[in-house]
Order: C-alpha cells, then structure tokens, then sequence
C-alpha cells in the first residue's frame, strides 16, 4: 500500500499500530531493494511472505494484469483457467522476445524484471560455488542436452567448416545426442584407466585434433559430474589443449555445482585455458522440478550470442522455480544443503566400505570423483548376470532409486 | 514496491515498460483507496489479482509476519503448519480483543483493518439489499442460532427480570435452542391459517404480552426467511407491538437478505416501530463457508454492546471469506444474483404448479413467501406416509437436495 | 483412482511403473486408514501430500462437489468465489446439525467425517499431554471465553437456581466477561501470597460456598495458565472441595496444554474430586490462527450435553486448522515442541536472572508457575512510573511482543 | 479412498451418507475412467475438483512422492522449496528421458501418464479444430520457432546434403531465426500482392527449387496465421509442389488452431500433396502461459523421430498448463471460445471499417486473413511519420497492445 493508503488506514485502525504495520511493510522491501540494487543472493533466506509478496508485485507490472487492459493481439498472456493462472502467480508472458531469450519484454515489465534478477542471482551463486571469474549465464527452459545443443548450434555460426566435436566418453545419451541433434559428429576419445579410475586420455584428444585438424573440429565437449569410476575430465589440461589449437570448449557440467572440486576445475580451466561456456542443470542443482538449465560462460558477448539463438519467447516457469528456491534458501540455505551433501556422500561411502569388505567386495577407489561411489559385485557376477539384474530389482522395491 | 524499488528497477527493465507497470500498480492501489475511502462494497468486483495483493499487504501488516519480531507471549499467531498459513494468507491473529469482538488489536494492524472494513462493507451490502436506514453492524464468527443466543444474553442484562421470549412458531430447531441456550422460556405462539399461508397470529401475541407482563418479558423473537406455507412474520406490527409495550425486538433474518421482501418488511418494521437486532446468515446470504452470521441493527450503540458481549478474540476465517466474496462480486455481482434467484424461483414456480396439476395435486398459494414454495401430496399421502418418505429418498438418489 | 483407472492405465504407462505407483498409493491409504482406524493423531506426521490427498478425499464426499448435485435448498454450501472454495480445500458445509455441533451433516459426510475425526484426534493428544483420563472433547469455532459462556450456560439448566461463580482471582478481561455474559454473577476470591507467589485461598473459597449456599452456586471456575507471579490453581484440594460441596467445577486450561504440570493438575483433580469440563484455547496450544477452544471432561455425556447446547451448524476452519496440524506434526512433532518450549522457558529464566541481578533487580521465585516469569522493576519504579511506559514501548518498537 | 477406508468411515459417519459419498467419488472417477480410456478432450469440462484430485492422484505415483522413497541419484525429484512443490502439484520429474521426449520415466509413473494423456487430448483437440487426418503430435516446452528449429535438425538427419530453406517471406523475427538457428539458410521468396493481399508466389517458390536443385533443399517453410495484408501461404498449391519436387514441408501454423481456415488449409495441403510437420504455439491457442508448442504430423514415424532428437528430459509445465486448460474447458468450452473469437474478429472489422472510413481512410480488404486485419494511415502518413509513432504510443498508454 503506498503512503496515502497507509494514511487512510490510520483512520480506520489506531495510528500507532499502522505506523509499526507500515514499519513492518519497509522490511520487506528492504529485502526487496537489496535485490534489486544488488543482484545477487541474499546472504538469509526470505521468508515465504517476502517471496510472495515480491512475486505478486511484479505480476501487477504486467500487461495481462493491468486492470483496463485491452489486448488485440495473439501475445497478451490470456489465460483459460484460473487455476494455471495462480500457479504461475499470474505472470503468463515468459521470458525474452522473439529475438532474444534474455530480452525484455515490453508488455511484461514484471516477467521481464523476473527473467534479469533470476540470471543475475544464479550468477552470484554459481561465483559463491567456485567459479568466481563467471562472466556472465542465463537460465533456458530446456533440458541440459538441449541446452549443450544450443551452444554447438551458436559455434556453428563461428566455425562454418567444423563437422567434429571431440567428446571423452561419458556414458549417458542425451550428452551424446545433444551433439546429434546439433547435426555434429562426435568423435569419442576412449578414456584411459589409473587405478580404480577412468580418466582423461589428454594425449588421444591431442592426436584427434592434429588428425582431424583444429579448423574442422567444432568445439571439445568436456565433462565434469559423471558416474565413478569415471572421474571429472582434466579440465586445466584439456582447456590449455583448446587454447594452444584455437578450439572451443564446452563443458558439460549437468550436477557439477553441488560440488566445490567441480567447479573448482571449471574456474583453474578458464583460468589457464579456454572454457567458451559450461552448462548445468537446475533440476539436480537447485531442487527445482525438471526442465531448466544454466549456460554460462567468462565472455559475455559470447553468451549473449547463445541467448540470441534461442528463436521465440520461452517459458519462465524454470527460472520462477529457480528464483523462489534461491530467494527461499538464501546464501546460507544453499551453503547448509552442500556440507550436508559432503557429509552424506562421506559417511555413503564410509558405510558402502564396510558392507562390500563384509561380502568380500570392494569400494572402488576413485578419489577424483566427488559425487558418485562404485563397488564390485564380482561375487554377484560370477553367480551370474541375473544375480545382478536381481539385485537391481531388489532395490527398486525397496524404493532405493539412483543406484545403477 | 515503493518509489525507490521503482527507480531501481528502471536501471535493470527499461524505465518507460517500468514506469507502465507502476501506473498499473497504482490502478489495484486506487481501488484499495477508494475501499478504505468509502468503506463501501466496490461497484464493479475486484480482480483476483487486486483482492489477493490486498490481503498480502493487510498480511504484512500483523506483528507475527514482522520480520524481526520476538514473541514471548501466549498470543502470538504461531503457527505450525505452513498449509495452515497459507490458507488463512498469514492472518492469524483472529479479531477482537479479550473485551470486545469489534475491537482493534495493538499486534494486528491487518487483521483490524480487515475486520473494520468487512463490518463496513457487510453494513453497506444490507443498506442496498433494502434495510437503508441500518446503522452498525459485525461479523460474528458463530451460526445464527448462536448469535440470536448473544443478543439474548445481552438483553438479559437490560431486563434482569424477564424470563420468558415470545415467539411466533417457526420449525427450525436451532431457532428454538437459542432461547433455550440463553436459559430463557420460550413462548410459542401458533400461526394461523389465511388461504393456505400460515401467518403470525397477532391478536394471540398481543394476548401474551398482556398475560406475562412486559417487564417479564425478554423480547419478541420474530423470522422473516421461512419455509412455506408459513410466511414471513407481520414485522411493521409486531414492530408496533413492541414500542407500544417497550418490549425488545429480535428479528431473524437468516436467509432473508437475499429477498428484497424480507429486507422491506425489516426496513418497514424499524421505521413504524421498534426492532433492536437482525441477525442472518454469512453463508445462505453471501455464498461462503458455514459459520458466519451478521448482527445488525439501527442503534448503533446497542449493537456494541452485544458486540462487547463476546469474550475473547475470535475466528477471521468467516469475516475473510465475506470481504473475499463480496470485493469479488463487487455490487454488481451480488445484484446479479439477487436477481437470478428471483427468476429461478419464479420459474420453479410455474414448473412446480404444472408438475402438480399433472399429477392431480396443488402448488399452494403463497403469495408472501418469497422464497419457498410448498406443494401438497394428497394422492401420495392418501396411498401411505411410506410413499412420501419413498419420494424423498427418491430425490435423495437424485441427488435433488433442499426439498422438505 | 480404482482398479479400474489403474489397469487402464498400464496400456498408457509400463504396468510395472504404474504398479509400483498403485502401491505407493497404497502407502498412503494405510495411514489414512491407521487414522479412520484408531482415530488416534499418528505417531510421525504425515507428508503434506497425504495431508491434501486426504482432504480431496472428504470433499468430494461432501454435496456441494456431487457432479450432477441440484440443490433447492438454502444450506447448499454454495460459494460464489473461488478463492474461498479453494482456502477451505472445497469443505463448504461446517460442522454439526441445528441440535448438535457434534452431530453428523446428511449433506456433507466428509464434513462430518472431518468433525469426527478432528475430536477423536485432539482427545488423543489431550491424553498424551497428561490428561489421560480425559473421556470426551470437541472443537469450538469459538474463543475460550465464549467456549466457558457456553459450559456456563449448560449448567444453568442442571442448577436453574444457582446466581453465582465462585472465581479465585485472574487478571484476564475475557475470563471475567465469559461469566457476564452468561449472565451470573461472579465471586471473585482474592489469591494469597505464599514467598513471591499468588496462590489460591482454599479457605476463602470454602468460606464463601458455604456463605451463599451450594445450590445457589453454579459452578468453581478455577485457572491453570496465568501470569507470574500468579501460580495455577490449587486443582487438588478444589476438586475436592467442589466434590465435598456438590459443586460443579469448569477449569480455564487456556494455554495450559503445552504444560505437563497444567495437565497433570487437571488430572489430579479429576482423580481425587470433581472437574466437569476444562476449555482450553486452540491457537494458544496448538499454533493455529485465532478462533477455536477445545471443551473436554471426563464425563461423555455431560460433554454431549455442552455440544448440544450450540444452536446451528458452525464453522469447521478451526477443526481443519488443527486436524491438518497434528497430522503434520504427528505425536513426534507436537511433543517436540513441548520439549523445545520447556528449554527456551528455563534459558529465558536463567538470562533474565542475571539480567536482574546486573540491576539490582530480581526474578520472582515462582516454581508453580511453568509458563510465565515476572521479574521485579523496582529501580524503574522508584524513578517514576513512566520509566516503566518507557520499557514497554522500547520493548514494543524492538518488536518485542507478549511482555506485560 | 480405498473400500476399506469408505467400510471404516461407515463407523464413523452414518453409512449412507459414507455410501452416498464413495458413490460422487465414483462420478470424478468415471471421468478420469473416460479420459485414461479413451485419451480424448472430454466434452463437458471437469469441475476443478475433479481435475485437482486427478492431478493428486498422479502426484502420488512419482517416486518423489512415495512415502519410503530413498534416492541416492542425481534424478530424484528433490525439492528445496514447497512453493515451488505445490505450484507443481508435486510432479516434479518432467516429462520425457535423455532418450526421448515422449518416453516414460521408470521413476515418474504419473508424470508419465501426464505426458502420454496431454499428447493424446491435445491430438484430440487438433483433429476437432479441423485437421482430421493428423496421426501424432507432442507437446514441446519449447517456443514454436525453437520447435521449428528442432524440426530442421531433425531433417538435416533425412537430408545431410541439404543447405536451403524456401521461406515465402513474413514478418517475423523468430520464424527467420528459426532456420539460422538450425544452421541453414533461408531462401526468402516475396510475396504477390492480389488486390489488397499479400499472397504466396508459387511461381517464384518453383523456380528457387529448380535453381537451387530439390536435393539441396532441406524443406519448404510455409505459413498460416499472419498479420494482414499478408494471408495465410497457399498451402495446397505449396504442398502438392513439396510432393512433386520430393521435398519436406514444415508449416508454421503459430496461432492457427483457433481458426477453421487455417486448421482446414492445413488438412487440405495434407491431402492433395505433403506436410510433414506442422508447429503451432500453445500459449497463443489454448490460452496457457508462454512456453509451448505442438509439433504434429501426418506419419507418426516422422514425429518420433523429432521427439527422439531432444536430449534430455524436459519440463512438464507447459503440458500440465494445457491439460489442466482443456479439461477444465472440454470440448464445448473450447469451441466456445473458438465462436466467440470469430464473432469479435466480425465485431472488430466492422466496427474499424466504419473507423476508417469516418478518417477517410480503408480497411484494407483482406478476405483470405480470418485472424488480422489491416488499415491505411495515408491521411497520418501524409502528415508526417512521427504522426503514426504517436498513434502506436497513444494506443500504448491506452493500454490497447497487439496493434502493430
């Protein structure tokens, strides 16, 4: 309420008391202030009222929500039902415009404010993560293969001659297909083993590069998150290669935030290399449904040159849920969710010694891979394969899912 | 957002597409003034975006949304369960202090103003619908019947030797258990028959009076809203009664407020004569959840001090769902029903006696009940009770509901 | 869904996929049926998913979400906005009959199952918090002083003679109106100083029944909650007085079920002489918005009576604030919260002794009171009485709320 | 609730009020029966009760839901913030896996259900509005340019050689960068004038084909809706020349499906020649927020395949918007919609008609447009250029948008 509403309040309620209300009320937009003149995470979570009341401003700064609104055209953010308008507490007209997915929208001031401060705060926590020099990123309604398509799609503009991308082998499609679909031959570089782990085979990528030559080589997609016993990419080494032969790198970074040694490796790479961008996912990083990404990068013209890609206005209902999770937990939240991480992953592993050691198996030892733990089951194994199939579906209905 | 967090959102959206948004802003705001303006139902409904965004801002308002606040009492608005907060959009603070229902409370600026302008809005509504001279009014979080129970026990205190509450028949237990719960004798005075409408008997209540002895008596309870075939009470003259008598008036309204007959027989009643109190029903009247009644009545100082009978804070749940419903319908809604309900009871009628003469019965003529319509049964009555009962478990299965 | 839905749905979805989503469908039905079972509060809380499933549940047994439902009648718990329907998760039909607020709704079987369930559940927590021979409650949409009026007023009909209440002293507004406006007279009994406490004066209060005659006494209207430095009641001995006398004895437990020396009073009262009902408020105990009381005792039939002294259906948000609570919290969950209040309770008292001896003022010593601490400002006090305006308004405007 | 459950409540609430109300869960479970059966819009729209106890009941098959749940992935569902969990109505794994947008997720049997009924409904809807023979289509949280985009890519696959896109000339950036996106080049044919219209020149559009050589010619861009005076492309005449040269044809029909004309030009180019995939936007035809496209086609092999080329799983909500929108709306809702645009558009056109000719000025005649209409300025642009900005900025602070 501005100052004459206040005013006119005092009347119906004791002064005092609306003084302190309205007191009250400035708290708020405090925190509000701070956001907008900073652009970063608060340090304290926002209490729901604050997040609500923040999201119910700024739908009212949106042309669908103007109250003598008369909408002639096919983009006016009507919407049918009114239980889909609250849920996207009625900010309908998404993100960008048709020419650029990080642009604003002139009949949606709100979405728009939304779609900048969502950007600008997930750059402040992806700097507080590790990667202090981050440039500039962006939050896209698609997935983190499409969103690493995209980023091929844009190189593609830079290297009209390039057909291959050099991919140390990563088993999971949607890395594989986001170069497919980008119309990019992948050119696998088998990883090599020391000890337990699977690593980087710098000098089988160098040999690519010299055989395939530099100038038809898009970009090497490089990866950090990833199932033990494959390990982190060697990121310094790999991004020191693109910066000796003028190459692209791209890094896929899917769950890699929750981990202070990936992005650690993404900011020493950048640091003595070249990283063009590295893309994360929100879902597995940010607790938010499925169905967003980050691009992000240490030059700003390039990442805006990937926004610009994007071809129509996008759907802001990632970057909302990203923004409200952020809002809700503040520095401390998130900081508090990535120790407690560490200490699960710690004690995971600690317990999943003991148990393999009791069935004469073993932990693999993969130090270099901060997520993921591996075990044998050479027992299992030698009984026969469907002894592990079988395993598997024991834990399946005993509701233990993400074991592989 | 305040001027300052308009100014800086200028630096990050364009400050023209801002500047639109803030105008719009003050659209929903200028709404809200005119509310706490006038105190009056808005002519035309608010948006849902308008009511939501207003009860946000009464919301942040009360001591337990203060973001810094440090509650060591016992009335705090805790609460536990954030499904629990949301529903109630944080307002928990309830209304009233310990010593009056209408009072403000010193840790709810909001919850004041919402049950300041609910009374406020609620007694405008009842001027329109036909009671123009009424003079104050509350919301009051209990049945009907529980509040017909208050307004006795506050009379008790202005006639400390009356025992005993006359009272034109009605079939309607709760109307009955009110006069009991009070501790008084409810003295029951049948209709009489003209045509087919059973209406109140004046002569006998005049009898009554004499019998007992004004000073013995607590008050005259009268009904407007009743089913057929008794009819609304005769209210100019047992208005009349009671001022020659200087006995009190009680009336109950319950659903009467829907019917511009009943609200002209209260309107008529008060003018010839004397009526202390009306009470009618939140939800029949306003389409709300069950639980609300209104207290109304044309002295405004007696209707406080039924208001101070009430011990204790209580529920805003009913008065929130009033002021919801009736910013939503705005005058215009709330007429626009009135007169449906007119037009479907009128063509309930015709159907209803064509459906009778078929059938070789009778749609009784009951011209003063605006409301109800009775149909007789000879025929099936004539066959066995059982055939009425088989008929209303008939229209149960039909999930037809309402019927008598 | 039925069977039916779920086997059409395995030709949409893998049938194992799908199987395995019935059978956590499943998980979910064996608490709702551990509930309708035991009509106990659940030992952990349910997931807010549970919780709203459930509540789907119990509407769509209600008429007002019947698919082809035509109601003619005036209780069709019609709502006209969506906004309410939706905050009240579509109950629409309050609990209770005109004869009985505890009775069943033939409208509104889930309504009714809601009412219930509700009373069973927070009879089972009243055990749990030390009442455990507590035979019968249920849930008021009124405010403890109102919810006392009504036990008053019951009693009125067991003892048409009796004009008095004998009321050992509290300092509470509503305690002292609950009895106004049942219309008897109080007799209040002035406490005794026993070291820094007020405790109650039993021979004052044997002194004064037997001045006015037992019979000519309604009721002892006796306190466990209260302010330091007055202490709760002494429950035994007036139980037993009352026992010895034949009078009625109704205990104000407003904030009292939080404390397990309250709980136990009562029930030691009930053990040794005679309580007929205690009240107690719900937000006070069970972080609920403002509104409800719970009226228990330990004889069913003379609770039925109370709950049939409430003319006209009433409200059921309160019964839905607290039901969606315990089922959240569970008995884990709310005793936590026990145990949490007594810690912050003896760190409160440890700080503020030293904060009053740092000024030469001290701590009242008030072991029987376990809720509430009073501290001596006789230093301020010397000064003037307006220091001590002062301190509560430094206190009010550092949002420090609850202090007296 | 299970039958158990009903046979529980039994002893709680009267049987046959428990029996009355399984039997109205019956009637919200026969309309899910239908849907999951038939995989149709229904024709009467649900009520919001039955489409939120359907959304629940979905919610509660993902394993984020279940009640033991143990995930040790990186694919759990996790959800840091319960806003961001109930806006979602807890469906939290998006649709689709890394293999395929269409797939089902072992994890997420309810938002695999979601996808699968969404896809089938929105088919439903496409075949009513007018494309009767179309055999397949999915919902893609994307922009209908990127979704444009997708199919390009996905074309590239079928033809490696091809470099060109034949693109009858519009006036819209997101369709132009759709194409440069996708990595090809846009081959601009312009447009006819035919009186007042803009029409497709099919001579010219031949004559790029034979220059630019068929094989060469990744597809023919074609399209629908459009502002006037430009009209929808002749898209018989295109198709049937894409059947005779061999070439792949994608039609833009971005907010097409609400008109009969476009949905029928589109049936009719399918039948005489060849569309291989028509896009269309969700927010702009079914009123839900920006977000979404259909890509739909008449080989459903064709259309999987584009489904195949996203990588990764995607979000959910533009999919969850529309289900909610169309069976909220039903058949007969949406075609009411679809009737009134058409009657608003005639209102519309009339009315600028008479506008125009009262200035002196034309609406232009622009029978082949049913969506847009155009008007002259001369008299404005006469005066000056500046003359016609400050009519668009008049408009703009008259709140009217969507006038170019």
């Amino acid at each position: 309420m501005n100052s004459d509403n206040f005013n006119l309040s005092e009347k119906i309620v004791s002064p005092s008391y609306i003084r302190q209300g309205s007191q009250a009320r400035r708290g708020h937009e405090q925190l509000i202030r701070q956001l907008l003149e900073q652009g970063k995470c608060p340090e304290e979570g926002w209490s729901e009222s604050t997040v609500e009341l923040f999201l119910s401003e700024l739908a009212v700064m949106d042309s669908n929500n103007f109250l003598g609104n008369c909408g002639v055209g096919e983009r006016e953010g009507r919407v049918a039902s009114s239980l889909v308008a609250r849920r996207h507490y009625r900010l309908i007209h998404g993100i960008g415009r048709s020419g650029d997915i990080a642009a604003i929208q002139p009949k949606a001031a709100g979405s728009s404010l939304l779609n900048k401060l969502t950007n600008s705060v997930v750059l402040d926590v992806l700097k507080l993560a590790g990667v202090r020099s981050v440039a500039s990123c962006f939050v896209v309604p698609m997935a983190t293969g499409m969103s690493l398509t995209l980023c091929f799609l844009t190189l593609r503009h830079r290297r009209p001659k390039a057909r291959y991308i050099i991919w140390p082998r990563i088993d999971q499609k949607s890395c594989f297909k986001s170069m497919i679909t980008a119309g990019f031959e992948p050119v696998v570089v088998e990883n090599v083993l020391e000890g337990d782990e699977l690593r980087t085979d710098l000098e089988a990528v160098e040999r690519k590069i010299e055989e395939l030559g530099a100038e038809n080589i898009l970009c090497v997609h490089s990866t950090t998150s990833c199932f033990a016993p494959r390990v982190p990419d060697r990121l310094e080494e790999l991004s020191s290669l693109c910066s000796k032969h003028d190459i692209p790198h791209i890094v896929n970074n899917a769950y890699g935030v929750q981990s202070s040694k990936c992005m650690h490796l993404i900011q020493q790479g950048a640091r003595v290399g070249r990283i063009d961008a590295f893309v994360q996912s929100l879902d597995k990083n940010f607790m938010v449904p499925v169905g967003g990404a980050i691009i992000a990068g240490f030059d700003e013209s390039f990442i805006q040159e990937i926004s610009k890609m994007y071809p129509g206005r996008a759907s802001a209902s990632p970057s909302l849920d990203v923004l409200i999770t952020l809002l809700t937990l503040g520095v401390c939240g998130y900081k508090k969710y990535l120790s407690e991480r560490k200490e699960i992953y710690s004690f995971l592993a600690e317990q999943l010694k003991s148990l393999a050691s009791a069935h004469g198996e073993r932990l693999l030892h993969t130090p270099h891979n901060p997520i993921s733990l591996a075990m044998s089951l050479d027992g299992l194994q030698a009984n026969s394969d469907k002894a592990v199939t079988q395993l598997g579906s024991m834990l399946f209905t005993r509701q233990v899912s993400g074991a592989r």
